[in-house]
């Protein structure tokens, strides 16, 4: 307790506190670089292979590959948790643009895996449901999980002073996912959630491979008007599960449902590694 | 010659193989940060006034202007070109969203100040123009200057093969702006620059201050079959001044046309120092 984290950056481990990359990277100058998130649970990566795909798929998509093909990540992944006894946990891997000569070209990349607390929504978030500000926006290269947060860390003050807790992306009424989550939306016995324009989320796709008697998954168009007419709304990612939603804008719903808390329930007992 | 240059870095100057700053710092973890980008010519800081009021509006509208509050930004330049004696140059100033407790929330930003050799078109460029390769696009938060340049850089490899010099933004048909550079059309004797969603650079804004006989300079929509009908098309930047454009997709332009070559000389009279 008290004792800071260390980091793996570039072949080495150091003091969180000690962790520096280039000022002239490319992710600094030019917002360019890729990432993936997962979770430790008892001090086991949760589906560390599915994370560790879509990790390098974005750092394919982004032309920063190379960096990654000599790297045995699962052994990093093992040998930090083991420094750092932080069970319940964080992992964060990062792959920059590196520096450039120009300060336009992809350079050297800066790989940086660091574990931290996890901030998971509160017991009463899960109990009650939380509320989304819808916006206009869509993600560019919405598919590859880029470093890309400019728009949702901009308007976290516009939430705080509207009272809501998260953001929903649309774009002329076609709703794609929240900046750090998926939808979806329960109508009748269908869950439906957006099947383009979004990124590939580890818990979506977990939930679209469930196999529950009496409702049918599936991933298809979502439009706002939909939406707005669902019994039950949730979203998910990797700390948030499946999150009831209990208001849109000014539209109230049912959270959390029954559907939910049968989701819920049904990848809280899937198994933590695949 | 030989030397490396020295960066200014959160009240000190380094050299630049050790300017570093912390790993989880926004701009590396969420591409969250703000820029901007002068000229040097003959050891003077070009338009310094106009290019640190954008940078300090860039800063303002991202939550970011309490760190550059106590900053005398002008001394910091002076004291920079003084030391690196590097009289054509250009200088960057970058301003991140800093070291963030949750990862996500603005922090403590650093601010980076680095002068590097120029990167000027090539004087064939100038000569005989440039290519452009239209876009599907639109800058998120057009009018800040944020280190967002996930998709010019992405598209390096495609123009490249395809054998263009840049990228022209366009959405639904509504041109905007290059990624570095904003755009100007030439149909008879006006001369139009798209008014909105772009960013306003000090070099367009020098053009629409521009008063010659039997030429009329407006900011208002352009739609791309306006542009693909055009007499002449330029772009403009700090370094590319008013650069000929000889073809657009696959349709070819007259390049340099003379009312480009009167605005360019147009600003190359015009006062270095506001």
């Amino acid at each position: 307790m008290g004792k800071e984290p260390v980091v793996y950056l570039n072949g080495a481990f150091v003091d969180v506190d000690h962790a520096f990359i280039h000022a002239l990277d490319l992710s600094v100058q030019r917002g360019y670089g890729v990432f993936d998130y997962l979770r430790v649970s008892d001090n086991r990566p949760a589906f560390l292979e599915y994370h560790l795909q879509r990790f390098e798929r974005s750092a394919k998509e982004m032309r920063l590959f190379a960096a990654l093909s000599e790297i045995d990540l699962p052994r990093i992944i093992t040998d930090l948790i083991r420094r750092n006894k932080m069970p319940e946990s964080g992992i964060r891997l990062t792959l920059t643009g590196g520096r450039s000569a120009d300060g336009y070209s992809i350079g050297e990349p800066s790989l940086i895996i660091a574990q931290s607390p996890l901030q998971m929504p509160s017991a009463d978030q899960f109990q009650s449901g939380i509320k989304l500000m819808t916006h206009s926006h869509q993600r560019q290269l919405p598919h590859v999980k880029t470093i890309d947060y400019l728009m949702p860390v901009y308007l976290q003050s516009v939430l705080k002073e509207k009272g809501f807790d998260d953001v929903l992306y649309q774009l002329n009424g076609s709703v794609s996912e929240c900046p750090r989550a998926n939808i979806f939306i329960v109508k009748g016995s269908e869950v439906i959630t957006p099947g383009k324009n979004i990124l590939e989320g580890i818990t979506r796709k977990r939930i679209l491979m469930l196999d529950i008697p009496g409702i049918t998954i599936i991933a298809k168009d979502v439009h706002i008007e939909e939406l707005m007419a669902a019994d039950e709304v949730f979203i998910t990612s990797t700390t948030k599960a499946a999150l009831p939603v209990i208001q849109i804008d000014s539209k109230i719903f049912n959270a959390p449902g029954p559907i939910t808390t049968k989701i819920f329930d049904a990848i809280q007992l899937s198994p933590v590694n695949v």
